[in-house]
């Protein structure tokens, strides 16, 4: 019987690069989320939702060399479809499809991506993106600034420990390369090699930009003093002053903008964790002002890389280990689907949920997570009292009071109450004859063994 | 330029039978997930989640005919994968490859199914499902009486209009057709045609057990006689006493355990709704116990059916139109995945979420729904208070309040009160130069224009 021996063997297992949440993953993932989303709603965000599925012309042409990684539908006849890759190429096809020109959302949905095994380590293929974007045309750097807030607000109240969220501009680093002598051509190619240089040493990513990318050593040795400065608004001040740099126009209002910014960042309260670094590059090619980065900086939560990505970190979820969110505005792109090329303004942030996910996993693995809600545990200690266990819950439930009662006819006290232990619930009530008779019900406190 | 226009004009839509969820669907289908989510938690649920694609042998073997209606993603090289057609075959696969034999969970997820186009009126490929399902070994009935303690709870809560539950069960049917004289080897596909009688009329029924199914006339006869009977606890008693029925030892415990089910329905003050109604046959193979389905009664609110279906009404949320919820006891299920044929008894309940949508939209199309939760509105009447405006709107976000400011440095007072209008913000922060003098805010009620 092969066939049935195949067949139990594969029965028991899950596509690679997916897994299944048990209770108290979920309830570590809705406590993440709750406090996210509480924070979107704060801020006056409405949510979308869009398909899982694409047509997959929709999603050709976005990913550059990443587009091997999306998962493709089977031909079955119909249209050829692929699963999303991300969410913003889904929100620029929602705002041109729409005609949308204003909107602030956010959109909690899982992506896909089919990542080499051999190059994963514990990422999924299966995973949650958890975006929030502002787009509309408005005066400069307000939304900019606004998503700051947010990435601070999100990430002081998940209590990750010590961050930081580097900044820059596409602008910046383009009239720095402009200055620098980088071709134009080569921008892209040596801004992806610059966004290396949070896993790689400078002499590593020198080398890569003069023989594998070609540069003169004198132009990557310029890019070298350009990127090793961190500042805040002093520094803007002080590279606007800068004799080369501020021969770039697009510099110039990429620094006036990180000014206008760092101002903004002062009123919203949260310079203490802003840092205007010129490393900062990202991989994406459609950021084109504004671009962050959040870190974790404490010693001992930087958790393993948990969210699947591409080797060459063009994703947007992509960033350093110990990266959890990063973002930026990306002016062009809803022009791509739109068929006048209408363009809409947009700036967002990413939430790098699945690595705050396994770090709020760590944290908890010690610790009794709670995976129901139940305040009170209807329960006896004699036998067939089972009608007035039902009673009594059915009582508590119209009062919508999370209550739990054995689904057994004489259940041992022994057994209810170690039911409360294992799953944290506070409360029981216990019912006799006696308290029948008397019309009362005995409340017992789990924890201190207190009756009332 | 052929291809740009293609490219413009394949951009633009969307994969057949897939939509978004823009934000007033996304608000409403967050009001009835909350009230679905609260009932489950009050009844002590805990949740899980599955990968949306499973490996293509999981599911194969498990839906019959509608197999040809699962999504299979291209063979890109690696595994064969299909997207999840139901959440209760990644239920019962869960529980036995993490050996779980008691759980009480909800899942709540999007499943797909290719659906003929042509058959599909509103139905869509891509929706949720919503399930709630007790495993574990228990005493007779009380999970069963629990999942429709909650059908009751939620339809209630939802407030959808009048509604009706009807209930039977499967050892019941199958005694019936034994008893009339169905050859064993047809009860199945006598029981889908059984099940038909809430679409088509009794002579129509009949015709297809007669002509298209080869059942003889007298035992059609037979079975109309019991179809349309319909009851409460006494009708169980009186079939109990039924001089064929009583023969069939598989009736009598299937009516004990009715008789049973309404003693705990009469304890959970939910028997007004149901209805004991030996016509409900319900698709799905693998039931082997009590089945139910609620319906909405009230004239007018019957939507259009919205969920996709199989046409042959095999699907888990098939049901007559205007049908909203069903389930019941399957025993067998887990055991088909587990090495050993262990067997974990579930019951469930799935909520025809899809349905309830389109109902709630119907229902808020005249009303405004708001899409977001801002509760202030920081305004001014006169120029050059933008950092005012910011001040005290981060003010208002570090107390956890829901605050909006325009992304304007001037903007107009009237495009302020008209947005907080336009989103139903109920309250605006008016400042002015005299206001900052006074250290004061003017707080207006936009609905009534009163200010202090």
């Amino acid at each position: 019987c092969i066939l049935t021996t195949v067949w139990e063997t594969q029965l028991m297992s899950l596509c690679q690069g997916t897994r299944d949440y048990n209770p108290k993953q979920m309830a570590i993932r809705e406590k993440v989320f709750n406090t996210i989303i509480s924070c979107f709603k704060r801020h006056g965000a409405e949510t979308i939702d869009t398909p899982v599925f694409e047509l997959k012309e929709t999603l050709t042409g976005k990913y550059g060399e990443d587009s091997k990684l999306i998962y493709d539908l089977k031909d079955q006849g119909g249209e050829l479809l692929s699963l999303r890759y991300d969410l913003t190429v889904p929100f620029a096809r929602y705002l041109a499809m729409n005609k949308i020109t204003n909107i602030k959302r956010y959109h909690i949905a899982k992506v896909y991506r089919r990542d080499n095994p051999a190059m994963t380590r514990g990422r999924y293929r299966e995973f949650y993106q958890c975006d929030f974007d502002i787009a509309g045309q408005y005066d400069p750097m307000i939304p900019d600034a606004e998503c700051l807030k947010i990435v601070h607000e999100i990430l002081s109240e998940l209590d990750l420990g010590e961050f930081r969220i580097k900044v820059n501009d596409r602008r910046i680093l383009d009239g720095m390369f402009a200055v620098c002598g980088v071709p134009a051509d080569k921008f892209r190619t040596i801004c992806s090699t610059v966004d290396k240089l949070d896993k790689m040493s400078w002499e590593d990513v020198k080398n890569e930009m003069v023989n594998e990318k070609g540069l003169s050593e004198e132009a990557a040795d310029h890019i070298g003093e350009y990127v090793s400065l961190q500042g805040g608004m002093d520094l803007a001040e002080r590279l606007l002053q800068d004799q080369k740099l501020s021969q770039s126009k697009e510099a110039c209002a990429g620094l006036s903008d990180m000014k206008l910014l760092f101002s903004y960042l002062q009123i919203f309260q949260v310079t203490d964790k802003v840092v205007f670094d010129l490393s900062l590059a990202r991989g994406l090619d459609y950021y084109t002002g504004i671009i962050y980065e959040a870190v974790l900086t404490q010693v001992g939560v930087v958790p393993a890389p948990v969210s699947t990505e591409a080797q060459n970190g063009a994703a947007e979820e992509t960033v350093s280990v110990g990266s959890v969110a990063g973002g930026g505005r990306y002016d062009g792109l809803v022009g791509m689907f739109d068929p006048k090329s209408r363009k809409v303004p947009c700036v967002g942030v990413s939430i790098g949920i699945e690595r705050v996910f396994s770090i709020m996993e760590q944290k908890a693995s010690a610790e009794k997570v709670r995976t129901t809600e139940v305040q009170v545990m209807v329960a006896s200690a004699q036998k067939n009292l089972l009608e007035e266990r039902l009673k009594l819950t059915t009582e508590l439930w119209n009062a919508g009071i999370k209550a739990e009662v054995m689904y057994k006819k004489n259940p041992k006290l022994l057994s209810q109450l170690q039911h409360c232990e294992d799953s944290g619930i506070p409360l029981v009530a216990i019912l006799g004859e006696q308290e029948l008779k008397d019309g009362v019900v005995k409340l017992r406190t789990v924890a201190t063994r207190e009756e009332v």
